[in-house]
C-alpha cells in the first residue's frame, strides 16, 4: 500500500471484490467494448452516452456496430448493465472512464470540446473516492492542464479524495487477433497514488498493463503509435506518385522490400487517410508542439500528401478516360467501397467520401457500393442521400470507370475485373490488366 | 530453359557444377562476405579492388573487417581465391559481380564515378557469354540506362551473348542472425533470359531468392528498404526535440509504444545518420524523382533532420555546460563511441565525426573512446590525428562533459555514470541521473 487513507484502500479492495460501479462515459467504438470487458470480470456497470438513440438500442439489447452482435448486448444486459443520458447517476459510480471523441476544429486545432462539456455536466455529480480516467487521444499535457486543475476546482485533493488517470485506448475494430483484452494496456496517474489506484483497475480487466511515469508519457505514448502509422502511409503515398511516374509497380516494390528480414516493415499507400485515429490524432502534437515553439513537419507534411490522395487518384481516372476520349462530367462512376479501411463498417473521415464528392463536383454521374453500409450517414462535411448499389456483370460494365477505394476481401474482384470498362485500383488488388490502373 | 542458345546454357550448366569463374570487384563490406560464399560453395573466384594494400592483406590471409575473421581468409585461401588489382584477369572469369560504392557528390547528387570507370576499365577483358551483375544501391533505372547502353556499345546483344543483372546487397556488419547466406535475396534481369541466369547463379549461394519483374523494381526495392530507415529515424529524432521541449523522455515513450502488438514498430533517436547507406541511398532516389517532376519530400525533410542533430547535441551540451558556468570553449571533451553504429567498427559518415568537428571549432579539447577504433581514419572531409584515449574512473571524472555517441555494448556504463561530471547520452543508455542529460 502507497498510502494509508481510506478512499485509497477502499477504491483499490472494490476493484478487488468487483464490488465497485463503473461508469463508462461515450459507447462508441472505444467505450461499448471496455465497458463489455467490465461486465465479463463481474463489475456493475452504467454506460452513459448523450446520444438517446444510442441508448434505447442498447437497452433493448441491441448493437450498433457490426463487430459487436447483439447477441453480446443481451448477455450484458443479462449480467449488469445501465444505458442511460442522465448524468445525475454519475453520483452512483466510483470509476469514471471517458472515451469521448477528441476530434480537430478549421485548420487542424484541437477539439477538447467533447471532454470539456462533459466535465462540466458531470460536475455536480462527483464526490469524493472516485476515480477518473480519460482514454481519448489527446496532446501530451492534457490531463495535467485540464482534468487536473478542473477536479481542484471541484475541492479534491488529487490522489488523497480523488483519483485521477490516463490509459490510452488502443482498439482495433476488425482486428480479429487482438481485442481488449489482450491488447497490452498504458497506465498512468496523476500521482503515484493515483496511478497505483490506475494499475488495480485496468489489471482485473486486461491480460498486461503497462505503467508509465506520467499521464505526459501516456498520452505521448498513443501519439506516437499513430504519428508513426499516419508518417508511414504518407511516406508510401509520396512514393506510390514517384514510382507512378517512373512506370514503377509500387505494389511489387513493397512486396519485394517485405523480404527483408529486419529493418523494414511494409506499409501501403491507399486513396488517403480513414479513421477517427490516424488523420487526426497526429495534429493534436503540431499544435502543441508549436506551443513549444518547435515544428512537426514530419506530421505536417503527412498530412499534406495523405489529403492530397483523393485528388490524386481522380486525377488517374481524369487521364486515363481522357484516353478513351471520354470526360468525366459526363462519365457513370463506381466507388467500390466507402468504409475507411476493409472488412469493417465505419465510415469516419473515409476518402471514399472525398472521392465521391471530388466526382460530383466535377459533374459525374457516381454510384457507390458497399456491403457492409446501405447509405451514406451524413457528416458534418458531406451529405450525398447516396444507397449502395447492387452489382451484376452487367451493372459492373455500364460504369465507364470504376474506382476501388476500399478492398473488402468480400468484393468479387474476379468478376469485376472480368466485366470492368476501367478500374483505377488504389489498393493494388487487381491484377495489372489492360483495363485496370493502379492510383 | 527459356532459350537454346549456347551462351545461356553454358553458363547456367556451370553454376550448378560450380566449374565457372566467379569475379567479385570491390572488395569492402559487400563484396568481401559475397566472394566468401562463392567460394564456400566450391566456385573458382577473383576479387578484385583498385586498393592494393586491401589486396595484400588478403594473399596473406589478414582481414581488414573486424567481423570477418582472418582465419576465415585463411580458410578461402586454401581453397580458391585470388586477390588482384589487374583487370586483365576480368577475361578469365564467367561472372563479374560489381560492389562498388555509390556517394553522393556536392548537393546530394549522385555520383556513380565508380561503377563508370569501373566498366571503361574492363571493358576490354569482357568476352561473349559473361554474366555482369551490379549490387551498389543505385536509383532506379541505372541498370537499364549505364550498364546495358555501355555493354550494347561494346557489341554484345543483352540476353544472347552477354547477360546483365542487379542484386542489390542486402549486408547488415554486426547482425548476428543474417549473413550472406540467410538474407533472402532480390535478383533481377534485363531480359527473361538474363533473370533466369540470375536466378540460378544466386540460387546456389542463398537461402532464398526474390526474382522481380524488372532492374528498376530492383533498383526501387534497395532504395524503398533504406529510405524507410531515413524518414523513421527523421520522423523518431525530431519528436526527440519536440519531446525534449516538452520535458518528456521520448525513451519511456518509445518503450511504452512498443508494447503494442500491431501498427507500430519501433525507431530510436541517435546524435544523426550514419554509415555508407541510410544516410545517402535516399538521395539517389530524390535526385531521379527530379528528373520527373516530382518531388521526395520526405527523403528531403528526413535528410534535412537528421543532419541537423549533430549541432542539436552540442546545443544541448552548451546549455548544459552553461548551467555550471562553464564555457564549451575551455571545456574537455569526451566522445564516446566513434562508429556509426553500435559493435562495429566502420566510421563511414558516423556523426561522432561531425560531433568532433563542431567540438574543435568551438575551441574545445576533444578527445575520444573507441575499443574498436585506434585512431581515426582520414576522410575526405576531415583529417582529425586523434587517436583512442585510455578510460579509467579518474580519467573519466577529468572531463567537463562526455558524449554518449555511439553506445557499444562494450562500454562500462556504470563506472562512466559514476564518475562522468556531466553526460549528454545521445542514445538513452544511461538511467536518469543528475548527471545525465538526453539529447
Amino acid at each position: 500500500m502507497l498510502s494509508n487513507n481510506h478512499f485509497y484502500s477502499f477504491l483499490k479492495k472494490s476493484f478487488t471484490t468487483r464490488s465497485s460501479k463503473i461508469g463508462v462515459i461515450g459507447l462508441g467504438y472505444v467505450g461499448l467494448p471496455l465497458l463489455i470487458r467490465f461486465v465479463e470480470e463481474g463489475y456493475k456497470t452504467i454506460g452513459f452516452d448523450i446520444d438517446e438513440e444510442k441508448i434505447a438500442k442498447l437497452n433493448i439489447g441491441n448493437s450498433y456496430i457490426k463487430h459487436i452482435p447483439g447477441k453480446k448486448i443481451k448477455g450484458i444486459l443479462k449480467k449488469s448493465f445501465i444505458g442511460t443520458s442522465d448524468w445525475m447517476q454519475i453520483s452512483e459510480v466510483d470509476v469514471i472512464i471517458m472515451c469521448l471523441p477528441t476530434p480537430l476544429k478549421n485548420d487542424n486545432v484541437p477539439n477538447l470540446q467533447y471532454i470539456l462539456e462533459t466535465l462540466l455536466m458531470i460536475k455536480p455529480y462527483l464526490k469524493k473516492g472516485q476515480l477518473l480516467v480519460l482514454e481519448s487521444t489527446t496532446y501530451p499535457g492534457t490531463t495535467e492542464e485540464e482534468l487536473v486543475p478542473f477536479a481542484e476546482q471541484c475541492g479534491f485533493n488529487i490522489g488523497e479524495n480523488f483519483f485521477i488517470g490516463y490509459s490510452p485506448e488502443r482498439e482495433d475494430p476488425g482486428n480479429q487477433n487482438f481485442t481488449t483484452r489482450n491488447i497490452p494496456k498504458v497506465v498512468s496517474g496523476h500521482t503515484k497514488v493515483c496511478l497505483d489506484v490506475v494499475k488495480t483497475l485496468y489489471d482485473t480487466i486486461v491480460d498486461t498493463i503497462i505503467p508509465v511515469t506520467s499521464t505526459k508519457i501516456a498520452e505521448m505514448t498513443k501519439i506516437l503509435e499513430n504519428v508513426h502509422r499516419a508518417v508511414n502511409i504518407g511516406l508510401v503515398n509520396e512514393l506510390k506518385i514517384i514510382a507512378d511516374k517512373m512506370n514503377i509497380d509500387i505494389y511489387e516494390v513493397i512486396d519485394a522490400a517485405s523480404t527483408k528480414p529486419f529493418g523494414f516493415t511494409p506499409y501501403y499507400p491507399g486513396p488517403g487517410l480513414g479513421g477517427h485515429c490516424i488523420p487526426i490524432d497526429p495534429f493534436y502534437l503540431s499544435w502543441k508542439a508549436k506551443q513549444f515553439g518547435v515544428e512537426a513537419r514530419f506530421i505536417e507534411l503527412a498530412g499534406f500528401v495523405n489529403t492530397a490522395m483523393p485528388k490524386w487518384v481522380i486525377g488517374k481516372l481524369d487521364e486515363a478516360l481522357d484516353k478513351k476520349s471520354k470526360s468525366l462530367k459526363t462519365a457513370r462512376i463506381l466507388v467500390l467501397g466507402l468504409a475507411y479501411k476493409k472488412n469493417i463498417d465505419d465510415t469516419r473521415e473515409s476518402p471514399s467520401l472525398e472521392l465521391i464528392n471530388i466526382l460530383l463536383e466535377r459533374g459525374a454521374e457516381v454510384d457507390y457500393y458497399d456491403p457492409y453500409i446501405n447509405e451514406i450517414p451524413k457528416t458534418r462535411k458531406y451529405n450525398f442521400f447516396l444507397k449502395s448499389v447492387t452489382l451484376t456483370p452487367k451493372k459492373i460494365a455500364s460504369y465507364d470507370g470504376i474506382i476501388l477505394a476500399t478492398d473488402h476481401d468480400e468484393f468479387e474482384y474476379d468478376i469485376i475485373g472480368k466485366n470492368g470498362k476501367l478500374i483505377v485500383d488504389t489498393r493494388g488488388r487487381f491484377r495489372r490488366d489492360h483495363n485496370v490502373i493502379r492510383a
